[in-house]
């Protein structure tokens, strides 16, 4: 097949590396992107092509960095459904509120598209260790496609990362190990390991190949929109690759001259308790302060420092869109509201993004007229922990007695 | 949109029934099929519209018994990968083992199929609370459905169900009950209360529009393999709904003459411990016996009596297939290699269907050049409970030390 793979480079410095070698951060410090000779793919690709292949998201190959098909690992993933929820759009005001379920993804979440692409791709550069510290569902994600590829996976998170997760990586044949502390803790761990036994860090942003995956969230949208794309994308946001991800997609899509349309505002949701990017935000800077006792019930987006802070906050204000806070008690309520009046049982970090459906509505970022899409990261039945009502039981078997 | 529902038939009796009123079972006992104008359609419809309309199982509306579009509900059911397992491909002496990963559906099981259309064309008839007995994952599914279609559900379910689904029931805002015993003890408490209350009982074929839901796995198969079936396809069997829809529709596909190639041979893999279908296919018989003391850590095939049996012996029978048990010991071992030498994580009774692949490989059902097909029913993510291994806690924070 032919690639469109060019280079890496800086966003920050301009500093280019070459693709065909592992590479970590620049040297300044900052996360590396990913750049494809756009010019020749526009010529030689057809975006039909693309519709024609397949559902998931190997379709857009020419535009990911896997170039050999046997290291294009599949379990199945993208190729996620939008439906609308048409009851909490007239409850919200809004004309159509749409939602991407990112959960129907192998391993029950959008971290599977990273996955794919990331262990795809080193697979491809010959690496033969990986380890990250994560959240819960990143380390799923990675555990079953480095088990896929016959690459060991070290994965270290917080002791109160939800059990399932726990559990997958464990299932996927991951060395699992858990820390008191946050992801930042985990992080640390994983960070000298890698030192000391010559494993290759994955964490987020740490490689450059994570980001590409995710970036497929972007295109879907733009395939499924028919290039119509929604007024507003309420993203819950944590290490924030899916934002900058789907950012870079409508990107490389216009500079192709296949998206002609105006973007999306980009909205960054994050709960009150763990909120660096959205108080970078609202004080203008253009990186965050690390959030001190980082705290939220959804544990994906309890994330108090992020390496890709900036691109972020460039995606929300070059976008015209806007980063939001949200409480724990708003999420719980729209987590189970959602689920008894439209039958989605979403994660909590994706409730976060129902209840900025209704803020941005009533901060006038979004008008009665214009759609609005959440993304919703992960599958709710991951979380039953987080769930108040037991099943009763019937002592005598019967319902009618 | 034009309808191609005919009406509703006995397969034993062949009375016929209107569709445009409720119904459950024939006079004689027996569950009821719905019949189709498919020579019209042959006529009508070309199979490239479906192709072309988005993924999920709405497209083949024409061959489902839900009329108005707003009936059609939807959560992105369907539209589920195939991939392959090339690494157990080559331990069992296949050439090519593919996998249908049912779990990418909504409510994480193959269920969500039968519910979108049952709960569809039960809102369609106007019906307004509806009950059923459960192993767990139909539960979640329909009370999903329910709630998205503002119907009442009741759900019962044995106690030891898998906790996840039955957080799920609850969340979805059913009524959720629990009885000690087996799913036929559930399936007493909902008879009775149906039978008082005036709600419609839904229990597995005792309505006709659910199997029209799992049919829609055949149809997919059909286009995901470009009417070049596999060899066999493997099923693992508790009520048998997913094995007879498939049949459905891979016939109907055939009288309509879209389908031209030779049928697969229809597998049905049961639990040594609860396996009344595999007894009466050994015994030659055409319907089965309650299966005594039943048992089995694969809480969806824990069914001791179907009513859709002959149904599914037919199926087998006529396909040239084959039914068979293994243990639980088997299950195990392979759902904990699966996961560590694939990265597919699927569900106890999906693992019940490759531990089949092998042994029809092994009795000659299918050769070396054969491809063959597992259909794993749902996401492993929901059966945490049954791992064994943990994450190990680092005391001291570093993996170093």
């Amino acid at each position: 097949m032919a690639t469109y793979l060019k280079e890496l480079y800086c966003p920050k410095c301009d500093k280019t590396y070459e693709a065909s070698r592992p590479q970590n951060l620049c040297e300044c410090g900052t996360p590396l992107l990913v750049r494809y000779d756009l010019g020749r793919l526009a010529k030689e690709v057809n975006p039909d092509v693309w519709k024609g292949r397949p559902e998931g998201l190997w379709r857009y190959r020419e535009l990911l960095p896997v170039s050999q098909e046997e290291n294009m690992l599949s379990l199945g993933e993208g190729g996620t459904p939008v439906y609308s929820l048409d009851k909490i759009a007239s409850e919200y005001g809004l004309k159509k509120l749409f939602l991407k379920d990112e959960g129907m993804n192998p391993t029950g979440s959008f971290k599977a598209r990273g996955a794919a692409v990331g262990v795809g791709r080193a697979k491809e550069l010959g690496l033969k260790a990986l380890a990250m510290p994560t959240a819960g569902n990143a380390g799923a994600a990675w555990s079953a496609y480095t088990s896929r590829a016959g690459i060991k996976m070290v994965v270290v998170m917080p002791e109160d990362a939800p059990l399932t997760t726990q559990a997958e990586c464990v299932a996927y044949g991951a060395e699992t190990y858990l820390v008191r502390g946050l992801i930042s803790d985990a992080g640390k761990a994983v960070k000298e390991a890698c030192a000391k036994y010559g494993w290759f860090e994955v964490a987020t942003l740490k490689e450059p190949y994570r980001i590409e995956g995710k970036k497929t969230m972007g295109l879907e949208i733009w395939e499924q929109f028919e290039e119509d794309l929604p007024s507003a994308i309420i993203y819950p946001t944590g290490g924030g690759v899916g934002i900058i991800g789907m950012w870079k997609a409508f990107n490389e899509l216009k500079e192709m001259g296949w998206l002609r349309g105006p973007l999306p505002k980009m909205v960054a949701v994050q709960a009150e308790g763990c909120a660096p990017i959205v108080k970078a935000y609202r004080e203008g800077k253009d990186k965050a302060d690390f959030f001190q006792g980082a705290h939220t019930v959804a544990a994906g987006i309890r994330v108090p420092s992020a390496l890709g802070d900036f691109l972020v906050l460039e995606a929300v204000r070059k976008s015209g869109g806007t980063a939001l806070t949200v409480t724990d008690d708003e999420i719980l309520a729209a987590w189970s509201h959602l689920a008894k009046t439209e039958g989605a049982l979403i994660c909590p970090e994706g409730a976060a993004a129902v209840v900025a459906a209704k803020k941005i509505k009533e901060m006038a970022v979004v008008g009665a007229d214009d759609s609005v899409l959440i993304l919703n990261t992960g599958a709710g039945m991951k979380y039953i922990e987080l769930l108040k009502e037991k099943a009763k039981l019937l002592e005598t078997g019967s319902l009618v007695n």
